[in-house]
């Protein structure tokens, strides 16, 4: 699409350090990384959103990203690894992007628990009758 | 395994507000949540790391979260949905979960990008080397 980093990088209109890349993804450094490492796994047709990917991608994508996950394991000096990926308001790229990256303790990674994250629900057992509900319709 | 919360879930011996269950994953909602709905995706399996797990329990439980992210977004009042998954030190079970949760603007959940991020690494290049090379191997 057009104006899209991630497509640019697939076009090779837009250079980037490719560690993989194959006919359904390409894997790349995020240049502002959170550690020496960050990986962004993307796939190469402009999905945005976790939930448009179609279930081979998915698992393309991810038994990737654990492949990814066991080379960085095998860095002696960090602490773990974690994988994120962000949606709506918090897709900074507009095109789906899975971060695989290693940890440090102290790294500054982090969240908070919500003090009253219930809002309107009544509680866990409301958020689990919606769920449940929500579920059968997808 | 003994000691292990998600076994005790899965064996019935612990409670939880499970939203799905088959013969491969238990899903249920997370007690202390980022935010009301926040899902813990499980192998049944005592399986530690993302890195351990067969490629078909990958495909299993992603594709799963993102059906659950599916069901989260049905929800009129949130701002997207990231999913999250910590190993090493960080993994605070013991046993694989995926974390996928609804998100708020100023939610609190953050990250630093690393002002240093190299340390021994020359730089992004030397990275892509590192990496590269260690995929071939694993």
């Amino acid at each position: 699409m057009e104006g899209c980093i991630v497509c640019g990088i697939v076009s090779g209109s837009l250079s980037a350090y490719v560690i993989h890349e194959d006919k359904d993804i390409v894997c790349f450094l995020d240049v502002n990384p959170i550690s020496a490492g960050h990986v962004l796994v993307c796939p190469k047709a402009h999905v945005s959103g976790f939930s448009d990917l179609p279930d081979a991608l998915v698992s393309k994508i991810f038994c990737f990203g654990k492949r990814i996950a066991s080379a960085i394991e095998r860095a002696p000096t960090i602490d773990g690894v974690s994988i994120l990926q962000n949606n709506g308001s918090f897709n900074e790229l507009g095109h789906f992007h899975l971060h695989v990256f290693p940890r440090q303790r102290g790294d500054g990674f982090s969240w908070k628990r919500s003090d009253a994250p219930f809002g309107a629900y009544g509680g866990l057992a409301e958020v689990q009758r919606t769920l449940v509900q929500a579920l059968r319709e997808v």
